[in-house]
């Protein structure tokens, strides 16, 4: 994409200050619109050492109300962040609805100057552009406005720049050897652009290479380029609100089909435990759990559990005896319920891309992501487009943890309907347990049959063999809480063993 | 407080087994009612290297839900909380209302650990003494219960568990160097303790010495301590709760006093500056304020502004002409509406904590913190109790940020009633600007007298030497804008100079 470009293209002083004039008129405009229409827009700057992105960045905000945006540095990784999956920083700037974030360098670091530092291997590359291509993809499928900007320059011209940084006291500081090293093999990093620029260029997002040999071309290019993207996104938003609105029946598509796989019909719901049994296991597993907790730390191997299930179906419980053995340092639990404003107004993803645990350390989400796919899919919370590609989204947002080296498993609490019935009148007759039961569980309880089929569809799509769903036949609690203990404790050994 | 103990005090098991049955169910119970009663709870632990800090918090947690609360454990400061003020991570720690925070370790580790390693001097221990109470203070006057426990063991008993963990192959990591030092010079280590616990040992935060030698003793009266605290909170809340109502205007107390002390009295605003002039001043300060933003970061000195005013009193354009002279990577813009459901859950100071700058960078806050003694005074939406307290409790946020290192300058953009008439009818006229005036504005413009009183008496009790107001002389905005870039300036030099 570079090879052909004209790097020296230039703009007359005239020019550019009528253009501009112009186009800070449009920018302005556009942020309040995008604003008033809660479209979040992410801005990346990318491009050669001393091209100019600082620069850049500044002319373009200028006529933006600095309430609305936020400019982030992605320097490299701190020691923290490597405690963490490769995306969870940059989720963590992630614009909310109606805001402009712009990144200064971004998720192109792992593919660049990591990879020109030999930091990224061959192996890792294709992973890491799939990442890269199913989170931009995720961004933009949500309406998420994201500009991708390139600023190239010719070894030449970045010769001069340093040359000129370097030789006053004031910028000399800003000049490293790593600046110098890639400036020395410019070629060389411009394979490396070249390559990560073609296998990212895709039409949910597309690259804009700016010639950014002269400022006055380079900024008006910028300017032009995102009143051009938000002007669309501004359409395409207007003919969203104009589409008709589909009832929350019709969109959760529901159909008792004869031919539907099941993953529920075959369980075996009678298995059960003694107590003496029960408690003599319970004792045991979590001795053992409790020791390989601390070889999860030193090893820093993160866990990521999950927790869904029919109403009463034990996940507390279950939850409970894994935490008893776990100290209490090395772990959170996330109660998740329903989005509070803040989390609103982002994508259905990012308070579980937030919560990420820290390598060395357990999250154990009480109900999760999952939510998507049953009860939003259900009460029309989303539409039927939404909820159909989230089963591929969470698919990969899983595959983004495994990658970075955690475990991943997730729990089907599964009792029947008596059993349901059952638990409920006990939580009603007995004052300790009142709290928990509401009328909203009773209606819940009404639409059975719709989270059924939601629920196997749900467990077909993403049991995968990097995250795998383990249905537990809870009828029996007993039973239950030690298939879960012995689960996750095999799942450990399993992959400790694999990490000898 | 140490020294009178008795730390041998033991508990058999079978009492110990029927007090925790009684307590583990006491405790459960009241966490619910905590939830309910939406009060948020902080427990510290503290104590001697090895006094079973972990094993008495994994016991304490055994019966609560594991949904509502979460364990934190304090090491030394990472790299990045060491460009923060002392206390910002651990307003990161704070609960949400009906929710505990356990914390190992905590901010004692300044008066401890810290001290022993000669990272505290004498100097800085009066400040951070000072910092400690009046936060905690400030937590406890909002009505968060905080619990202190120290875990004391003797020096014989210390050296033996010490030994124990080094001899197997498991726990001997655990052990540090720093922790043998600290065990060999146990009675060094214990005035240090003693010194900490007695200046921090206060009616509303008060210290409870855990004889932890038995570990059956020192779980139970852990429990008891926590089960007696939540009571009385659980008690204190329902007594709040008869309190008898009163009405915004009456818990508002605006008198217009003749004796009263004006601040805005005396404020010349025939002040003002032709254009030409400003034009020049303007770029002149500006590029002086962008050499200067670089030398901050450089010497890693944070700022903090905040800007009230008038509404239409040009806070917006003051905020632009500074920010255009800023590198976008090292300056933030926080817009300040009504708190969302997560600061609300919150102390009204936590949404502001959180976002001080990092060390080398620019906060800037478009409304402040001081709507605790403007809008929510005279709207009604915080008792007089609160508001009257928020004067001190702000300065001490303020004199904390400067005892980092940070610059802090508050401006009160000031305009008179007639100009503020003539710039909402030129807003509503200019459809370009017709957004930024609402029914509100004309709503808090009927209340003027009002607001004014509230006014002086926030600009006369929280301007100090640390943190002073600026009156901006407004009615004219190019003198407006030049006199906040100077006054930044200026401060900024002033500041660059005491360091060199």
């Amino acid at each position: 994409m570079l090879e052909k470009i004209d790097l020296s293209k230039t703009m007359d002083k005239p020019e550019f200050k009528t253009r501009m004039r112009e186009l800070d008129a449009k920018l302005g405009r556009l942020q309040r619109l995008c604003k008033e229409k809660q479209i979040p827009v992410i801005i990346v700057f990318e491009g050669y050492g001393a091209a100019g992105k600082g620069t850049m960045i500044n002319r373009l905000i200028e006529p933006l109300d600095p309430r609305g945006f936020k400019v982030y540095t992605t320097q490299q990784q701190t020691e923290e962040e490597k405690y963490y999956p490769f995306l969870w920083r940059f989720w963590n700037m992630m614009p909310g609805k109606g805001r402009i974030s712009i990144l200064d360098r971004s998720w192109y670091r792992i593919l660049l100057n990591d990879r020109f530092d030999g930091k990224t291997s061959d192996k890792s590359l294709a992973t890491a552009v799939d990442e890269i291509n199913s989170f931009e993809e995720l961004l933009t499928d949500d309406h998420i406005v994201l500009i991708k900007f390139f600023l190239a320059i010719s070894q030449k011209e970045q010769k001069k720049r340093f040359k000129k940084l370097a030789d006053s006291k004031e910028t000399a500081w800003r000049v490293t050897e790593d600046d110098l090293k890639r400036c020395k093999h410019y070629d060389e990093y411009s394979r490396l652009v070249e390559e990560a620029l073609e296998k990212t260029d895709r039409d949910n997002a597309p690259w804009t290479i700016i010639e950014a040999e002269n400022r006055e071309f380079a900024a008006a290019k910028i300017a032009q380029s995102v009143v051009d993207r938000l002007e669309e996104a501004l359409e395409d938003a207007e003919k969203r609100e104009q589409e008709p609105k589909v009832s929350p029946e019709e969109s959760a598509q529901i159909h008792t089909d004869t031919f539907r796989a099941s993953a529920l019909a075959g369980v075996d719901l009678t298995k059960s435990l003694e107590k003496d049994e029960y408690q003599k296991k319970l004792k045991e597993l979590q001795k053992k759990l409790s020791k390989l907790h601390g070889e999860l730390y030193l090893r820093r191997i993160p866990v990521i559990l999950a927790f869904e299930g029919w109403d009463a179906g034990g996940k507390g419980g279950a939850i409970k005896r894994l935490t008893q053995a776990l100290d209490p340092r090395g772990y959170e639990v996330h109660p998740v319920a329903s989005p509070n404003d803040l989390e609103k107004s982002h994508h259905y993803l990012w308070r579980f891309w937030t919560a990420v645990p820290k390598a060395g350390h357990i999250a154990i989400f009480d109900r999760s992501w999952y939510g998507r796919v049953m009860v939003e899919r259900l009460e029309g919370f989303c539409t039927e487009n939404e909820w159909r590609r989230a089963y591929k989204e969470m698919n990969h947002m899983e595959e983004s943890w495994v990658n970075s080296g955690a475990i991943v498993l997730k729990f089907w609490m599964h009792i029947d309907k008596d059993e349901q019935e059952r638990r409920f009148k006990e939580r009603q007759e007995n004052p300790d347990k009142q709290w928990k039961i509401t009328d909203e569980d009773w209606r819940n309880r009404a639409k059975w049959d719709q989270y059924e089929v939601a629920v196997d569809e749900m467990l077909v799509r993403t049991s995968t063999t990097y995250a795998p769903w383990i249905i537990v036949e809870a009828n029996s609690k007993y039973y239950a809480r030690i298939k879960v203990l012995q689960t996750v404790i095999d799942a450990i050994e399993s992959r400790l063993k694999d990490n000898e």
